[in-house]
Parts: C-alpha cells; sequence; structure tokens
C-alpha cells in the first residue's frame, strides 16, 4: 500500500519520574516525540507504511532519535542529519488540581534551523499518496514555514491527500501570526483536524451561536463548523475534537468528522489518564487509516476517538496499539477487564 | 491448629513497570504467585498454618518462588523440586479503558510434567485439616487432573474439609473440557468458591431468570445458585463472588455465602485499584479463615469481602494483610485516613 | 522583609515505593520533613525570609536534613547541631480503602532531647517578626513543652505574630496531656489554625449543636467556633480546616478563617492525592502569607485552601508552588489542562 | 552493498540488577538478544545491510523482540512470526571470584519447534552475498541442524560467503552429538570462528604440541591450528579467538585470523568488563565487516578484536559501537579519556 | 541434624544506591542483617537447621526483620517480639580511596532494651547442639552481656559446642569494657574466631615478636597466637581471619584454624568487592559448617575461606552460596568465567 | 572570613544510567554543576564563604541549578535570572577502553547570551577578597570573554586574590583563539592552575627538554614550567596536576604547586573512578582553601591532590567531602576501611 509521510519536529522529551516537580527531579525519563513522529508511530502499529520526515543532528542523540522510530517500525530512510541540536522539551506532570507543565527548549535545533534544500520531496513523495502535517511545524520559524508549504503544494500537486491537524501552540508564536501563515496554508489541504476553539481562532470560523453540551459545542454547531470550513477552504473532510479537562488526572473526549454534507458522531470517554501527551495525534492517526482504509465516516471517528481514547493510557507520546485493541474498545467493551 | 493445604501452580510474575505496555518494557518486576499459593500466603498472614504444595525445578529460579512462599510464613516443607522449568506469565497493567493483559508461558513447567508419584498425600496431609485448590490447577493437564482428584478424593475419605475455587481460565482449556473434569471433582468438594457465571458454565446452574442489580446476579438470584449447586453437590457451602469492572483502574465488588438453606451478603465495595490479580484468592482464604475460625455465615462473608477489597491495593499476588485490618475495614471504616 | 521562625522537629521520612507495604519494601525514599519545616518551605517558596529552628544530629543524616532545607531556600543559620539521631518515621502510603500507615520511630531524637539552652532565641528573633509551631512540637517531650513555651512568650512580649497549629497527634500524648500543655500554651498565641474536632477536644470549644455539612461543621458551626476560640484565648485569627476523607486516595477539603467577628470560607476541592503529607501544612503557611502581605480574610482563606490543595498534588512533604501557580488554582481554574 | 544474513535463535534474557543474585532479585532487566542477532546489530551498527532470520511467537513479547532488532537498523522484515513462546534465558551477573550464571529456559520455543517450511530461504537470501550461522542454531534441535545445513548449503550453492562460529554450549548438547552434526555442516562454511579449545573439541584439530603463552595457545600453534582445519575442511578463513578469565569482572582477549598460509594476530587487551555476553559475536561481526570491506588480514583481525573487547563495555547482549570508535581504539587509543 | 542456635541483633541496614554518599541519597536500600543473623542465614543455606534469636519490635519493621530470616530459611520461631524500635544502621559505600562510612542507629532499639526473662533458653536450646554469638552483642549493653552469658554458660553446661566471633566494635564500647566482658565469656567458649589484632587487644596473646607478611601475621605467629589462646583459655578451634584492605574496593584475606597443636591455612584470595559487610559472618558459617560435618581442619579453613571470598561478592549482609557453589572456588576454580 | 567568588556557567548534565551508551538510555540521571560552581560547593563544604556567579533562566530548570548550588550551602543571592534556557551537556560514562563521551547542548543559554550589564561585580565582589574563573568561561563567547576580563580587572585592583584554572576545551574554541584571550586574562590572575599541557599549549611554556615519568612531566620540568609561567605572567602561584589515564575506570594523580621559588609534589593516587567530572576542580577548590588558610605549600598540594582523589569517588559533578575526611586520606589513610 502507499505510504503516508509526515514532517515535523521530534524533540526529546524530558520528564521527571512519577508526579515530581522539576525543582525535585533528579532524574529525567527520556522518550522522543513530536506531533508528526506520533502519527507515524500509530500508523506504523496499525501495519500501514509511514515515513517520517525531520532533521536531527548527526551524534547521538540524534541517532536515538531515530533509533525511538525505528523501534515502532516507522520508516526512517529520509530522516536528514545535520545541524548541532536535538529540540528538548521538559514535561512535568499534572495531579489533580496542579497543571502539567511543558518547559520548551526547543530553538536553535537541527530542524529550527533546516533549509529547503535539506528536503528532496520529489524523492521523499516516491512511492506515497498521503502528506500529514500539523500547525506546530510551520510555527517553528519562518524557514519551517515555507518547507511545509512547499511540500503541501507539491503533495497536492501530485494528488496526494494533504492532512493538517491545526494545533496552535501559544508559546510558539502570536495568533496573529499563525493565522496568516496557516490560513495560508489551507489551499493544499484535503483533510483538516482541529478542535472547535483553533478552527474559530485561526480560521475564522464562527460557531458562537451553536449551544454547547459539557463546555463542548453541540452537534449541530459541529455540523455547522464542518460546512463552514469545507466551504471555505475547500476540505474534503474535517475532523473534530472535543475535550474538556475534568482535573490533571481525568478528561473527557468525543470528536465528530464531517465530509460533503455528512457528519458522524463518535461516543463519549471518560478517561483516568496515564499521558496526555499526543492524543490527538492518536487521533489523526485514526483519521488517516480509515480514509487510506476506505472506512465509512462511523467507523472512521469511531476507530479514531477509541485510539485518542486510549492513547491517554500509555506513557510516552506515542501510541501503541494494534488495529485489534482499537476495534476491541470502539465495539464497546471498556470495562478493562485481565484478559486471560 | 490443624493445618490447611493448597495445592497448585507458583509461577513467575514478569511485569513492567508501571503502566508499561509489553513493547515498551525494559525491565519486569517479579513477584511469585497462583492462586493456591496467594491462599497460603493469606491465611499464613493470618497466623494459620498454611502447606503450599507444588512442583519446582531445582535451579535458583525454583529456589526463589519457594523463598516468596517462606518469606511470609508460609510451610514450603512439603513443595517438591524436579523438572526443567517454572511457569511464567507475563502480566501487562491496564489503566482506565485499556485493559489488563496476560500471556501465559507456562507449557512444559515442572509443575505441567509433574506425575502422581510426586506427591505422597498421607505425609502431605498429616496434621491438616483442610485441602483446596482452584480450577487452574486440573486445566493444567491431564496428570494435574489425575493429581488433583486424587488428593481431593484422600482429602475427603481422610475426613478433611475440601475446598475448591471454580476459577475457569479460557486460556487454558476449553469449557467442554473444564465441565467434565470439573465436575467430576465435585463430589468430593465440600466448600465451593465461584462466580455467577463460571457456576453457570461449568456446573449447569440455571439462574437466568432472576433479576440482575447493577449487571450482576440479585439477592434473590444467589440464593437460588447456592441452593442448587448445594443440592446437586452436596457443597456444605457456597460463596459467590460478584465482580463489576467499571475500568481498568476501578472495580465493584461484593460475595454472597450460602450454607444449608442460609445466606449472607457482603457489604458492596468500589476500588480504585492498585493490582487486580490475585483478589479471588483473598477472598477464598477469608472464607477458609472464617469457617475454620467458627465465625457465622455474616462475619465470614464480612471478612471475606473485606480481604479481597483490601487486596486490590497491594501490589502483587498476595495478600498482605493482618486480620486486624481486614476486620478494620469489615467493621466499617473505610475511609483511608492517615493512622499517625 | 522581616522574618518568620518555625520552631520544631525535621524528621528522616522513609517510605516503601509506590503503594508497597512495610514488609514489601526493599528500598525506601527518603524525604526530610516536619509540620513546621513544611512551613518554612512554603515560606521560602513564596518570596519570604522563613528561618527553621530546630536541632539535629552533627552527622550526614542530620546534615541531610539541613541541606533539604537550604535546598528550598529556608535559611537554616539558626539550626542547633547535637545529639545522637535524627527523629524517623516511616509512611506506608495508603490506597482506596487501605490506609496509610505511619511508624514512628522518633524517641531519643537530638530534638526530642533538646535542652532550653540549646536555643538563643534573642538571636533567633533578631529582625523576625512572626514565630510559628505546631501542636506536635511540645508532644516530643516536656522539655520541648518548656522550650515552646519560653519561645512563644519570648515573641509575644517583642510583640511578634506568633501561630499555633493545634495539630494533635494520638500517639505522642494523650488527650488529658495536650488539653493541659496546649491550653497553656495559647496564652501568648495570636492565630491559632485547627481543625474542628480539635478544637473542641483540646480547647473545649463546644460546637456540637450546630449543623452539618457532608460530615463537616457547617457555616454557622465555624463561626461559632472562631468566635468562642476567641473569645476564650483572646486571638486575633482562627483559622478553621474542614476535611473529609473519601479514601485513601480522595478527599474534600475546605477552610475557614475567623477574625474579629467577620468570617470567610473557601471553596471545596476535592482532590485526587499524590501525598497526603503536610497538606495542613502548606494551608497554615497560606494563611502566614496573607496575613503578612495584609491581604484581605477572604483572600487568606482562598489562597490558603488553594495551596493546600495543591500540596496533596506534590510527593514528600514539603509544598513546592509559587504564589503565581496558587492564585491561578485559587482563581478558579482547576481543570489541570496542560500548559503548553 | 549485498546484504549479511545471520540466522539463529532470539531470546529475552532476564537479569537481576546490579549485582544480585538470582534469589535477591525483584525485577530483571529485560535485553533481547542471541549470538546471530548480535551479530546482525553489529554490521547494522556499521551501516551495513543486516538481516536476522528467525522465528518468534506472533505475541508481544515476540514482537519486542522484533522491535529490539529494528531500534538498532536490522532488517527484520524476514522474521517468521508462530509458536507459543520466546526463548528464555536467565542471566545472573558474576563478581570477582564468583561466577555469572545462565539458566536457559528455552525448550519449547518458536525457534525450537520451527519447521523447514517455515524459511522460505530463496526469498531470504535475494540480494544477499553472506550467511552466518553459530554453534547454538543447529544444537536447538534435530529440526534446527536441518534447517540450518539446507540454507547453508543453499548460500553455498549461490556463491554467497558462509561463516560459522563454531561456539559449543555444554548446556545445550553433548560433545559427541555437536562433532557430527558441527562436522558434517562445515563443508559449506567459508570462514569459520572458534576458540582453540573448540576447534580441537569438535574438529579434531590436534596441536595440543604446541606452546602456550598466559593459558592460551601461542603463535606457533594458532598457525598450525589455522593451517590444519583450512586443510581438512577447506576453510577459506580461520579466526581464532583467545580468552583469558582473569575473574568475573577482568578478561583478557587477543585473537588471530588465518588465510590461506598467511595469519595476523591482534593486540591483547585486559579489559574490566560491563557485560560479558555477545563479546565473541562482537568479534565475528567484525570479521565479516573487515572481510566485506576488503580489509587486509591484519586490519581485520585488529578492528575484530578491538570491537570484541569494546562490547565488554557494553550492557546487553549487543554491541553498539560505530566503526570510528571500533577504530579509535585498534589504532591504539585505549587510555579511555574524557572526550569533551 | 541438631540445630544451630545464634543469638545477637538484626538491624535495618539503610544505604543510599550506588556509591552516593550520605548527602545525596533520595533513597536507601533496606536489607536486614546483623553479625549472628548472617550467620544463620549462611547455615540454612548450607541446608542447615539454624535458629536465629533476637528481639523485634511487633510491628511491620520488626516484621520485615522476621521475613527477611524467613525467605532465607532460618528458623525464626524463637524470635521475641517487644519493645519499641528496630535498631538501624545506616551504610555509605566506600570507593577506591574513600571508606566506607557507618552511622549508627541503634540506641534503644527492642534488642538494647531486652531483658534475661524475654529468652527462654531452655526452650531455644531443645533440639540444638551450638550455640553462636559474636563481640557485638554483649557490646549491646549490659543487660545483653548478661544475657549472652546465661546462653553461654547454659549451652555449655547442655554439652553444646559454644562459638564466638569476637568482633571488637570501637563506636560501640571502649576497649578495657569490652576486655572485662569478653574475657569473662570466654570460659564458655569452645570455638574463638578473630582477626589477630582484636585478639591481641581483647584477649592479651601477644604475638608482636612473630614476623609479618603483607601487612599481617605470618603462619608462625598464627600458630603462636593459636596455642597461646588455647591454652589460656581452652579453646577447642581458634579460627583467625587476616584482612588487608588495598581500598574501599579491593581487599585480600587469608584464613588459618588451630586446634590442638595442629594448624591449616587457606589460599589467599585477592576481592574486587561488591559488599564487604558480612563477610566475616560468612567465614564463622563456615568453620561451624566445617567442624558440624567433620571435616578436616584443612578442608574446614578452605571452605571458610572461600565462603569469606564469595561473600564479598553478594550485595546485602548475608551470604546466599550453596555448599557447591563454595567448594567450587575452594576447589581452585576462582576464573569466574560464565557457566552456561 | 571573606567570601570567595566563582564565576562560571552551571549547567545541566544529563548522563544515562551506569554504564548505558546515549543509544540505549530510557532516562538521563540529571545533576548541575561547572567548573566554577564545583569549586564553590568545595570552599562551602570546607566551611568557608562561597559565593557563585552565574545566570540561569527564570524558569524551573533554572531554579533547579540554583537549588542545586543552595542544597550544599553555595550563597546563591547573586546569581542573575534571565535568557531562555539552561546550557546542558550529555554525558555517557566510559567503561574500561571505552573513553567517556560528552555532547554539549550549550548554545543560547542564559549564560552564554549574558550581558556585561547583568553583572554588579561592585556588589558581588563586596566582602569578598577572592575571585575564581576557569579557562570555559571566556571559551562561551565573546561577551563572556569580555565579563570575565571585566571581572578579573576589578578584583585584581580591589587587591582580590584571582585564581584560574586555565582549562582548555577543543570543543568549544580553536587553540589560536583560546591563546589570545588566555594570555590576555593572565595580568590579572595571581593564582593559576593548569596541567603541563595546557601551559605549554596556551601560555608558550616550553619545558620539552625535560624528563618525564611514567608520562608526565618530572619533577624538575615541573620547577621549569612553575618559574617560567610565574616569571613570564608574574603568577603567585602555579599549581600543576598531572594526570594519567589508564582506562575509563582507572587514573593516577598527581599533583605540585610552586611559589616564589619554591616547589611541593603530592604523593601519586591511583583511583579506580566512580565519577571522573569536577575532580579538576576539586582540586583548584583545595589549592584555594590551603591559600586561604594560610597552609604550607606542601600542605596545600598534600591537601588539594587528596580532594582531587577522593573526588573520583563521588557521583556528579560536585565534591562532597568534609576537610576532616581530607585530611585523613592526606594524612596517609587510603586503605578504604570501613570506618564502624
Amino acid at each position: 500500500m502507499a505510504a503516508v509521510v509526515t514532517f515535523g519536529e521530534i524533540m526529546l522529551r524530558l520528564a521527571p519520574e512519577g508526579m515530581d516537580r522539576f525543582v525535585q527531579a533528579d532524574s529525567f525519563g527520556a522518550v522522543y516525540g513530536g506531533g508528526e513522529a506520533n502519527v507515524a508511530v500509530s500508523l506504523a502499529g496499525y501495519g500501514m507504511d509511514a515515513r517520517y520526515v525531520t532533521k536531527v543532528p548527526a551524534h547521538e542523540i540524534g541517532q536515538a532519535a531515530v533509533n525511538a522510530m525505528r523501534r515502532y517500525g516507522v520508516d526512517t530512510g529520509y530522516m536528514v542529519r545535520g545541524g548541532d541540536r536535538l529540540g528538548i522539551y521538559f514535561l512535568e506532570r499534572g495531579a489533580s488540581q496542579r497543571p502539567a507543565k511543558v518547559i520548551y527548549d526547543r530553538k536553535g535545533s537541527a530542524m529550527a534551523l533546516a533549509q529547503p534544500s535539506d528536503f528532496n520531496w520529489e524523492m521523499i513523495f516516491d512511492g506515497a499518496n498521503w502528506f500529514h502535517f500539523s500547525g506546530i511545524t510551520p510555527a517553528i520559524g519562518k524557514n519551517l514555514a515555507q518547507i511545509t508549504e512547499n511540500a503541501a503544494a507539491m503533495a497536492h500537486q501530485k494528488g496526494m491527500m494533504v492532512s493538517c491537524d491545526l494545533n496552535y501552540r501559544s508559546k510558539m508564536w502570536t495568533l496573529e501570526e499563525a493565522k496568516v501563515v496557516m490560513a495560508g496554508l489551507m489551499g493544499n489541504v484535503d483533510v483538516l483536524i482541529t478542535n472547535e476553539m483553533h478552527a474559530q481562532q485561526l480560521l475564522e470560523a464562527d460557531v458562537s451561536g451553536y449551544p454547547t453540551e459539557d463546555t463542548n459545542l453541540g452537534q449541530e454547531g459541529c455540523a455547522a463548523l464542518g460546512r463552514s470550513l469545507s466551504e471555505r477552504y475547500g476540505f474534503r473532510t474535517v475532523a473534530i475534537t472535543q475535550r474538556r479537562s475534568l482535573s490533571a488526572d481525568d478528561n473527557r473526549f468525543k470528536a465528530a468528522i464531517y465530509s460533503k454534507g455528512e457528519i458522524a458522531f463518535s461516543t463519549q470517554y471518560t478517561m483516568h489518564m496515564v499521558d496526555r501527551v499526543g492524543s490527538g495525534d492518536a487521533f489523526t492517526a485514526g483519521v488517516i487509516y480509515g480514509m487510506k482504509e476506505g472506512l465509512s465516516l462511523q467507523q472512521t471517528v469511531d476507530f479514531a476517538a477509541a485510539a485518542c481514547c486510549l492513547k491517554h493510557t500509555i506513557n510516552g507520546d506515542v501510541n501503541l496499539m494494534s488495529t485489534a485493541e482499537v476495534w476491541e474498545l470502539a465495539s464497546g467493551s471498556g470495562s478493562g477487564s485481565v484478559q486471560r
């Protein structure tokens, strides 16, 4: 089957053990991840051919990032070596009323300083029919915005599907900067994944008049959001994630997928979380999986939401689930009984 | 006081740290346990003379299993040495909607290949007045079914109490195989511990007509189940466990004990779990304790259910609680306040 | 700003890893703490000048206790060296229905055997305008009761504010002993921090006629308690903590502060806890902070209760929060969303 | 460059932490390795295309073994799934006079029960020009001896180089069994790697008359051994490893390579060891690397011996060194100075 | 076979992980040990019936000490419960030129406050024919010196063998105190284990005129020491340990046993150590084993010295070796080769 | 006593556990250190008033660096907050022939981007009489070279002693760059600490004609080096460190101090190392201690060399020894016997 290419920055995540605060830490658990890397791992776990494209320094810390992807079956043959450092983010897990905290230390990374000439998209896209990136990648810097645009445009030209997880990060750029860049990228995007807030903030969708349910937009509003975004930007599909944070330990999640006038809604999950990071990426990978496999809209949103729910139970950035495991939950078995 | 003899397989349990999945594991926490071994540890912790009978290889991994029992006061003088390997089970803890997973690696174990001549039951039963086994032991293989039958028959002949935790494991044998073997063993059993489902599946009790409460059989149905099983198999006592899995983190548990027309019900506990494994064994040990101590039916079910509840808070297969601690919960103090 | 002096015993806390019981432990996590030490760390974390006064042995375990205070910015220049041993307490974390357990091993500690001549209060109080101790300090022994009285009296004479967390520990002395000593100390106390039960047990306040809410005293009762204590002992301020233990994992907390006829109530928090120990000290530090900063009664109780809530999410005895973090929760943001 | 195919069993290695004995272990560090898997990892680390062929069960423990190979760049596309269990070996590290101890638990593994039809050698050898196996593989069982012979014969027919690490394991088969099988396999072998003892025991080389140096065979004897083996079996190259165990912590190692009348000797290394396992495999990978790269006999033995030396400093079964790092030591820099 | 009774204090040993200093420690590894407890574990490991007698508090930390002995097969049926605390010692491992450091925190322990009436020696000695204690036990306090004397006298009267490891600890008492007490105890001792220094310091043996070898007393001097001690105190056997500390990592050890005019010398071992503590106890257990088994003087010293050597390779206080493992080293195989 | 001010960059050091290579690491041990920070900690440990001056970001990782200094008694009141990131260095421990490896990730750190206006040297030097920096500080960048020069010049003007550890780091700048900057700084330096190689490379001392001992410069050469440097640069004192790396585990160290025509030599130590980093800083702190305390040249070199030796036994960057412990080794007791 034709490959999926994902493009973004992979970082070293350093997190104190357990629930320790940064100032208590005598050691940091180390995993490697990033939005698009996480999507690639999920897809590889579903048995798909997933290529991850990024730039890492040619030293052992960079190599460890490559190995982390290889370990879970991602094709790392298109990763570029060079630059001085791997981006880092420090993660302090939250608990109850204390929120998790992220300190970015990603300036000057190999990826942040990457140049358009680093990536040979003709070669990268050979044999692939899907390109995915998130709103984090162009936020890294002007050159990255340009490289992302180049890649998306070429993918679009080649008739590949292009998906984008809108994902606005306020610590990386302002809303104003993000609006200009992201709106500009949308012309080449077929599939948008977003939550209701970012869609309104960045893409000028207005669904403020619709009723809310449990702090989230209701079904009518979701449909309106999907329709208006599709009309404005020509998206084939709009996937909408809806989360409510009950505490740092417990979240609720549900999703909707809109496509060409139709919309399907997932069930709602309440999760006692092991790791919050990367759950949106698990959802995105589920959407890509569903669409590439030709699932119905309902099957796709069921699969993607179940995958997202399960990611919350896995330590680290990446989702390590098989399709069988995801389907089991999507089919209604969430009692968590021991399998023996 | 006369000893309790329990008979079964002890295994090395290997579990990734924390909530890690198997494929993430760089190390495995190692504990030793098994249904009947767990019962023996509970009883030893209550100050009873508990003998555990099994066969382990004569190398250090086998010795470590012996030591694990000795550490908590079980009489290991009747454990047989020989064979090549100790059975292993890999345990991946579940979380929220992700179920725990067990991979058995127990084929060819010292116990699975044990022969009737390995066990001198005359000697083993000397000074004992109770024999306990579970449905897992005869499931290990034909020879084990035979050995279990031999032991139960001799115990019965000697006038010892014989208890059996029905415990059907679908990964070990089919329902058809289990029905034949387990029904055959019941003739020598005085005390049956079972949940409502296994009793119906293996022992042909039919209580499908009774109303359910919170997915479990209601009180009327429990009484009918106890009565019908007692009539058919001549049990002196039938203990019924009722569990509902809310998630991999949270379970509900209550129990009933039926004996000669009377039935007593425990309170219902909702547990945020540390370790799900071995909680049924903790309940069984509570039943044996109550009956050996001559407690009333109500006291027995209160004690056994409280013991089961508390086991969910203890890491590993075995229950490490004193009778005082169990009674404190059974007496109504479940607020978990710090004792200082 | 003038310094706060806190006086009490710092102990080595030894806790099995995770949820292990004492008898399972192969290692003990080691932190250093004690009621008044914890208050000092909180205050230092809020940027205040906090001096901690105690006596520790002149060996490396004593030094480690000093370092633990220094690490978080407490002024340790007034700690006295001498004696043979540092007090120890063993802490077994509870889970669900299993309560946490504390084994004190503090007899014969440097502090327990301290003499009045060990502490030069003139020097210690130089540049300070607040003195704080808890009911644990005089419970250590007769000499400590005397030393505490000396210190409180001198502080009072100097016009310093004197605060006391009533904190009765039944494993350390009887109610009768405590009543005599604590009542005697109250004459020099300006600010009392207590829960409703200890206030009634030790200080003969009687609010048994007032209605309860969710097992705690209602608002009317709190006001009556504050009024009656203030009248009897001349307190300027009475802070009342109200906790309900739902399980060893989950607690509810709210508080009230009464001062000169006025009373303010905090919101109620339900916490999924990481560490129960030291949360009362975090509240106390919040009260001291609010009063020293000249906050309103309402602001003070909001800040102190939020600080207390957050302490439950931090491993160890001490609260490691900035004022900004506390205010964020006090301002209503308890959703625990990731900050990135 | 054409690929190297290695064939053997990969096992889960379970080792107590640090220097703990088996009976002390509460957890086991888990790595995956095996003679030929280790060779493949070394080669992949040198930038070569290395395919590892084995059979692992289709569950998560089997998958973890696949992932371990993937992580370090080995091509795992030819690994077969099936069977019940992954072979295990327990490793207790030695210290000083206490020898390391291995308990094999590999009976009934997926590989031990593999059938000739499991492996499509035509496909596996496509694009490869080197086949490697060790004496451990045929020792696993009769079917494995047959499969190995089939593979070696086909590789030989195709004109591929065939290398064999003689590696006799007395816990797996008798000398008599080994002699028959291994001698039979030699006809298809081009490159033999062996120590002086196994060569004499299994392949009837007699160099007992030659002088020894530091308990090992001297240079003359090595030359005679290489010559006599080459004459008898038609080897193109014979690599001889010479080890002396000073203690469980310290070993000496040197090597010789004989080819067509020429012989080259490495320097001798004295290593303070981190992990003894897999060092022979690191040597073997060095020989294959040298021969495939067309290095001189002297360069090859220098590289292979340095690689072997360095493996002793790496925890786990596999050698994680770059060619640059190996050359640095081979070039004489063994002072271990910090590189900063 | 008749049992060996050992009598002394078991303590909780708390040691920072790895080579960390006390002031760096965030956790302490916890093991339980003490001179005579260690001897009992060694003997149980050799298959002997070993009873350990001490007093521990009736709480969980005391129970953990009992369990530690039970785990390794020691008969704990004679341990007394009571008192407040278990003695503790903090151990900081040394490295290279930095010596290991011990901080005793054993005052006021259950054992230190034990009374003669706590121990029913008639019952304890029933079925036993050997009594062992060390010079640490009477050093704990006056009551302990008395209890030890009572026990030794009764054992002697009953015709049991009485052994004493002289073991002077300068942090526990002065040389003057020790001389009086220990000399007084010698009348009931049959077998003395000592190093050359303590024998001279406490028992007034004078061998200062004999030549030394590698800082230790030479063979002639050892013989003279054994002879003079035997003459003065009527010992049946005198075992002399000779250690040289090369660094905190490396020690040399050899021993001699003198009995009735004969003397046998062990080989000398140079050990790269894992744990220094308890090695003398391993030697003592070897002497008792040899004598109880009726080995020759040479066999006994060979076995005991090899056991002592091997203890240095085991983490914790206790020696976990089988007789087969000890004999293997005693027979000359100290190369530490992997056994596989 | 007047304070010592040290100035440089403190970094977060991230090291894989044990002997793991970077590509194996799942977690990194985290300590904070840097040449001048390490000197400050040593001095604080000797009871001196040590101020450490640097710039760290105003987030929790920066705060953790402050806390690490505070914990060990360094005065952190002069540390400046600002900038984006804390410099990081990754450390892979070496073993045997495998060298330790350092990957610097310090570009763009708060300190690297610090400006002269960040540091108010008048205030910093108030109450101080010694200023110390190393050759690493000016290597960080041009602004740092300038700031260092400003500080050294002002210190010199004020009559403070100025010491410099020459310490050339080839990964930070070229020899040519270093020569210009370092030679320029020497005019304000009173005490130079250097090894023989850096002195020749950077300061144009030529002692190539003198005989070597064990790869190091002999005594005559040291004297010549001290003399020639003192003459050229006007140093009051020149301390020369002489190291030989036997392996990554074992080093030899000795030192000499030259002052005004006199020279004193230390004994030579052979260390089995726990942590190589920071040992030069421990030596430097020893020199400063000796000179500030008015010790003789011989006492100073004895103390400083013993301190350096002991640092090799301590995990982390900083030396945690008391003066008593250092003197004990300097006095000749290096046998590492347990102190109990």
